[in-house]
């Protein structure tokens, strides 16, 4: 085996690690294919948290290699007729259900090719209507990694019944995906989709009550105290008090409606 | 090195993840097999939960590559003189201590070898009386995938001193052994005990004062608010209510005897 | 890529399991070097707690091949001019921030090279102030991996702003570093700092009001209930009382000095 021929597949779901769900998903990935890769992202998203589950999956897809896998399991419809997805992007692959969790990914990844999984041509020994982590998404992203062709395990369709419109023109509208411990206020809105003269640029920039002009490069460009709106080390657009709270000192929740406009 | 050399090991204990402890298992392996594939199973067992190890690792080794290596370590006797095991089966290795753990694996898997490990040839730098995990069965793990025999390492015996008789014929007795976060009871009896027809046989199946004649394939065939007695996605035998707590309903804990037998 | 060149990675933090920060680190590991193996010590750290990430990884970096390197975060001073380190010794490298971490190791691996990270040698796509985990440490330990030789992504230098004076004569002065959940005290003082007869010699060991005069290899030399000062299965000095708390029966906590000298 050479080098080029070994894939990365990397792990993401709401299972926990308390129990064998994630072994038996791994399992059935080097049965297919011995070789593969297996990293973890995290499966310690809280039970059924499709938004968390792509913010945290979106932070990281980038960091990996071109041409791995990435499958996510947070599946509140399995058994349901909700369908499974193959996403091919210019440098990664994505396996999962089609309940949105890959939204952040296709609002920034142009030209992905999207497949409905076909489990007629996924054959594994076991076969649950209620795990489709180990007899679907797992299986499937083995037989990729293995080399079959998205068009031997699904069929293209061209488009997903559960993703957003992508954004496309400004004004974007996002929103508050995710606060974090120290009360910064992380929006969907990522830089790739803000042009090449982000820092530069002039904006007009709406969350609660409050606007901003200019968007920082790092914490550390604002003084003690004040508001910023600045690029989080996850590249996604923030809001925060330097050493301060933003979401509690403005009242905001996750949901919340960023408005993000160039300003002429 | 070839396809064929690489081995799986997978880990399953009660050590949790807060500290080294795994992480030292898994430097003595790479020490001794450097290319060896180590998966984790779970380490949050609560604290020696013998039984519930057993029923994770039943739950999932059979969707490992034939020739992987199962160590599970849960293990309150450690120290004592409970002997070390690996137990060959017809596709699996497992290795761990004497005290059960192997049950539900015994009672599925016929023509099973048991080896009892012998530390004296089992040399590793590091030797405490109170860490096996890392001094005696992960090496043992580690010789074994560098293609050291089961009879260099250990001797064979013909029992174990601890584990309950295989059930090899009707009527089956069983437990509860595992009630999950929806209430569903679900049994130490695996459903390749049951025989080719489980799903057309009529049977008797008693647990608390209720009687079942059918095992259904999925959640799906009964009617909401109906009991029933399925396979789950695990493979073993448990009971339900669609859409409701059988446990609760039925005033059933871990433990609750099953009695299973084929109707005339 | 023969086997002889494939690396191991381990990966220590404070960052947790629930989130993207651990898998971010991997892909840029992989990302660089493909083959690299990387292993998780532990990412359970409680935030900050620098003392005791120095001591799990103490526990068990010498369980590791040769060759190994080691990543440690945990890194209150990111973004301040705390400088990266790399440390090699005769048969590990350690990678990681200049707060101490690494202590326990440095006063065991005489011999040791320091080298402060070069920020601008060490390029990646992502570049943030905030998240050296995954844009200084792990893509230098992924060009060592490599191959890269340590002056090429750092300059060597003479001691570390924030490392202990090594423990070099008799008496050593250490201090209580754990207490586990038996309430064992567990001191920052390794058997390799005793020298070749710690079970044979007398010595003067004090901790609180007590004296010890003896060093016991197992808990089991000693009667139920007496206080025994024994090497611990991670190689460290510790003190406990058989089957009883050594900690609440003494009044000690994490932080109490141990005095440790040869009777003559």
């Amino acid at each position: 085996m050479t080098s080029s021929q070994q894939k990365t597949i990397t792990l993401l779901s709401d299972f926990g690690t308390n129990n064998h769900y994630v072994g038996a998903m791994k399992g059935v990935i080097l049965n297919i294919c011995p070789h593969a890769q297996i990293i973890d992202i995290t499966h310690g998203i809280p039970h059924f948290q499709i938004k968390q589950a792509g913010f945290e999956l979106a932070c990281c897809y980038d960091d990996f290699p071109t041409g791995t896998i990435h499958v996510a399991v947070v599946d509140p419809g399995v058994g349901s007729s909700r369908k499974g997805l193959l996403i091919k992007t210019k440098h990664h692959n994505f396996i999962g259900p089609d309940n949105g969790l890959f939204d952040l990914i296709l609002q920034r990844e142009h030209d992905a090719e999207i497949f409905e999984l076909d489990p007629e041509k996924i054959h594994t020994p076991k076969n649950s209507h209620t795990f489709h982590g180990r007899d679907l998404f797992s299986p499937a992203a083995a037989f990729l990694a293995k080399g079959v062709s998205p068009e031997n395990i699904g069929k293209k369709i061209s488009f997903t019944a559960k993703s957003k419109p992508k954004r496309t023109d400004f004004p974007l509208e996002g929103e508050v995906i995710r606060i974090d411990h120290f009360g910064n206020c992380i929006t969907d809105i990522h830089k790739s989709e803000l042009g090449e003269n982000a820092f530069s640029q002039k904006w007009q920039l709406n969350i609660a009550q409050k606007t901003f002009h200019k968007i920082a490069a790092y914490y550390s460009e604002s003084e003690h105290g004040s508001e910023t709106a600045l690029i989080g080390s996850s590249g996604f657009l923030e809001f925060s008090i330097n050493q301060g709270n933003f979401s509690k000192h403005n009242h905001i929740s996750e949901g919340c409606p960023v408005h993000v406009e160039k300003q002429k």
